[in-house]
């Protein structure tokens, strides 16, 4: 299956922002054994658009679009569709039920641009987009060639593309099974693991792939293979994860779509303990990757951002002392922020950070990017201090990721980060 | 003049990596009067290369291509240019040189791969790259259109587009500047500013566009002019520009690159004012936000995470009989959390958030995605209701949004969101 993305829109032309929208496409769709031949960037012209879409009809199976489907004057790329395939646009009283539910929701009136966005070309059928007002549409070509248009908001593009397009394509052009299995790692880098895998990734079968997908702090692995059968597939898959997953037991965390911080949930829930931070260089952040999981007020209690030491003092109970003679960025005045918030918040697990996220304030003795971390109970504390970078938001997701997988460790009985 | 670029890699198609190559060469050369009509990423095969080249040589009066020009990297680009323009490879003398001392500075031996590096096309003009051991190359087609081929590591490329390329298509092209205003809005949806603007939108001069550009609670409009002098465009624009904001003085937060967070962050330093947060379904989200900023300790102090109703009684003093006759989800509680942090942290001016960010917990009355918000001072609150969707993270992220411009209105006197 080949295919071709275009997006759509001045502002990628530009340079205003970064089209990571075909990104996720190429990557859903290799995944899903499509190949992406090209990834074509045009302006808001209608001419320019169904240029295009010619040119990608004749060379590709599918082509996917995104951008230009907003509620305001600039979507010109459903014209220029309804142009291309010589159809008429007719008004979807569907699509206009649900954008007047939508609006009824959120307490405004519907105006005459949401209308005006229920016009679609004729000959598509319409894709529901649960994340926004509007529709995906799927169009086919004389040629046999299939046509999708996406809205250009990366959220709701994700969702049709998973929950729509994919599993359409899929049944669209049948092919020779594809399969993945991706283990979850945290806390050690990239090249590290690569040295604990070297004798692994001789093992693999021919055909089989293995790819390192680093994010800061983590790093996915990914088993990818094709076979003639599905049991075949599987036993072949399965097989190797469960080799990868003996040769790294400290590191890995989950599987597949697990997330650290639902896995760190999961824990909580099962031991029936309640977890808070004591933040101060991340600033809530940490709190924010634990509450972004639902359903976690069943073990997140809350937290205290000290970002003075004022807060520290008055919050936590950190000592005068302490601040004085070790300084906010401290092993000591982790320890006592971590006993702090079991006794304010109060809880049973605390996590506490504190350092110097940048890109100024570092000494000769703590540059940018010292961090000390420090989880704890009523019965021990660990504490680990990182050497981060330069890059503030950098050093900040970075912690955040690093205390998850400490906080994860402690609970287990594994050795820190 | 026009641009077509051309990146080329299989990680880009398969969504391994995020082309924002593109994306920086699309500002600069927006900014230096030219247009960049498309972006095409392309796979490292040879007669895709050839086959586009032609194609966007036809097109374009400039073409840029990054990318497959590494010393690991097949160099199958450089071989397609030569076969494109049907010259012969040769060796580059310098270029060898300069490879032999960089590898001598770094200790390394020089390969066969660095030799092999540096056959070129005969028709190239090396362009100098300070930043490694792969040169630029600028050829000239028949029709007079210029290709540039640079190697796609980023920080190389930005140092060719810099201190080379711009210079010399500067040089070569002189023409019309193009320019461009942005003003930043927050608290207002895109029909809704659209509605607000059907008028204005009527008074543009020929040629003159108006772009909405949304993410959750901001909408981005961006001004597009091209003139024959800069003084006419920056004339056109900054007239459009104060017209649009006079238009919207209540929503606008700033210009071009401000962020709405840096923005507060201003505000606050200006007036001396210490800021800080108490939250409930955000869970620190807010805070992350504000401390996001580079220098954001200069007045945020600190904030309280109160995601149980036993924090919101212990750290923020909320009464238990609020918390039973009006629920944590409610005006009353916000205000009280508001009061109890202006206490406890302590701060000059406090924002609360409590909602239900979903995907579960709603009820009838207060149903998923209801979050109220509060910001006040020791002399005065204003609250909020929001009607959010049933999206977890973007419930989140549109408080989070929602809750710095209703802070900002607060601080400058406007009325709420």
């Amino acid at each position: 299956m080949k295919v071709h993305i275009i997006t759509v829109g001045d502002e990628i032309l530009i340079g205003q922002i970064i089209d990571s929208n075909s990104a996720y496409m190429g990557r859903l769709l290799n995944l899903n054994g499509a190949r992406v031949e090209r990834i074509i960037s045009i302006g808001d012209r209608h001419e320019e658009i169904v240029h295009t879409l010619a040119q990608s009809v004749a060379q590709a199976d599918v082509v996917l679009m995104t951008g230009g489907l907003g509620p305001t004057k600039d979507d010109i790329t459903k014209k220029a569709l309804a142009d291309y395939f010589g159809v008429e646009m007719v008004f979807s009283e569907e699509t206009y039920r649900r954008i007047l539910k939508i609006v009824e929701q959120l307490g405004r009136p519907a105006t005459e641009a949401h209308r005006h966005q229920c016009y679609m070309p004729a000959n598509a059928a319409l894709l529901y987009n649960k994340m926004g007002t509007a529709p995906g549409m799927w169009m086919q070509a004389e040629s046999g060639a299939v046509v999708v248009s996406m809205p250009g908001v990366p959220y709701e593009m994700e969702y049709l593309m998973e929950h729509e397009v994919v599993p359409r394509l899929r049944a669209h052009f049948p092919g020779k099974p594809i399969g993945h299995r991706t283990l979850r790692t945290a806390g050690e880098g990239e090249s590290r693991i690569a040295e604990r895998l070297d004798a692994f990734e001789e093992t693999l079968p021919e055909g089989m792939k293995l790819a390192y997908l680093p994010n800061p702090g983590q790093v996915r692995l990914r088993l990818s293979f094709s076979a003639d059968t599905q049991q075949e597939l599987d036993a072949a898959l399965d097989a190797k994860a469960a080799e990868l997953h003996a040769l790294l037991p400290d590191i890995v965390y989950g599987f597949g779509e697990d997330e650290l911080e639902t896995v760190l949930g999961t824990l909580l829930m099962e031991r029936r303990l309640r977890i808070g931070t004591a933040e101060s260089c991340t600033g809530g952040y940490l709190a924010h990757r634990i509450t972004a999981v639902p359903g976690a007020s069943r073990y997140f209690n809350g937290a205290i951002v000290s970002y003075s030491n004022e807060v520290k003092m008055k919050s936590l109970g950190v000592s005068e002392t302490t601040l004085r003679e070790h300084g906010a960025v401290s092993e000591a005045t982790v320890r006592e922020m971590v006993k702090g918030a079991l006794q304010a918040l109060p809880i049973d697990v605390a996590v506490a950070i504190s350092g110097i996220a940048g890109p100024d304030g570092g000494t000769p003795d703590k540059p940018v990017g010292t961090i000390w971390m420090a989880v704890g109970n009523a019965d021990r504390i660990e504490t680990h201090l990182i050497k981060g970078g330069k890059h503030r938001l950098r050093n900040i997701q970075y912690a955040g990721t690093l205390a998850l997988e400490m906080t994860r460790r402690f609970l287990v009985g594994l050795p820190g980060v």
